[in-house]
């Protein structure tokens, strides 16, 4: 039971301390580059803004489906629950992906970079499978070609040709998250 | 001949520029939410720092090899050379990936998300095929188990069993790149 009683502290605390020592036991200070590289301890870097960035993969067929970042809360919650938790940082808060849209995330498995700078979570998207808020299935819809370089702008290229859902519909009036 | 024009005029500049503007023609000034998010021209938007948060991944299998940044002249070598290049933070400059190791990553394809601050990049890995400086194939080496917290600090577990290349016959005595 240890587990509720460690989300029952955390909860809607909305701490987003940078330090992991706020969150013992589960996450370990960083005593050395042997410790960070070769260890077992989860010992994750946040950056000076407390975070931690996030690539999430379909966990069958290896697309990338978003790039995020995470506070230390974040972290924990996804950790315990298996439900991949962020750090909105246009709406600075506890982001539950999922939560509005329905296209909860559910890991299937959790990874930590060498230098303990980065998280990968491999995923299985609910309902339509989508994870990008503009409708794409992936965040990552365009691509962009190599090796050449005109007199313009490089041209992107679509990789995906519909969206998978009405992002009017699901989120209606909220403020769109991409910023200038 | 456009691109090799370009790059000698890049070459060795050394510039961290934050803005597009300094990249004409080939990056795009941002000009509205349309234009990022459903837009063909390449737009991107760096950090308070010039970087923007790169994922590599290996093109066959779809494993997440690393997560780096690239500047704007790390991001235009890419496209113009077709081999990852990125910004070494550790050593404040554009790091050629593979111009030590010889584990050059050929890029295979470039994608951009949806707000264009964050770049995908699916390559195939020179010799080895490694791409983690600690001698393992991805730097995504070791897994956090979910739905567990204990008493203690979380508890990695080792997904790759040996080292792909002895870290110190490649790099010698150079710095290791891992911060406490």
């Amino acid at each position: 039971m240890s587990s509720r009683v460690a989300l029952s502290v955390v909860e809607g605390s909305g701490m987003t301390d940078q330090s992991n020592g706020n969150w013992r036991p589960w996450l370990a200070t960083r005593t050395s580059i042997f410790q960070v590289e070769e260890g077992l301890s989860l010992a994750p870097k946040f950056d000076a803004a407390g975070h931690i960035p996030v690539v999430t993969t379909d966990a069958d067929t290896g697309e990338v489906l978003m790039m995020a970042v995470m506070n230390a809360e974040a972290l924990v919650r996804t950790i315990e629950t298996g439900e991949a938790h962020y750090w909105s940082r246009s709406r600075q808060r506890i982001w539950h992906k999922g939560a509005t849209s329905g296209l909860v995330q559910r890991v299937i498995e959790m990874r930590v970079d060498d230098d303990q700078d980065a998280i990968w979570l491999r995923v299985k998207v609910a309902g339509s499978g989508a994870s990008c808020h503009v409708g794409y299935r992936s965040c990552f819809y365009r691509s962009v070609p190599l090796g050449i370089l005109g007199d313009a702008a490089v041209t992107l290229r679509f990789e995906e040709h519909r969206k998978v859902f009405d992002p009017d519909a699901v989120y209606g009036d909220s403020p769109n998250p991409t910023q200038l």
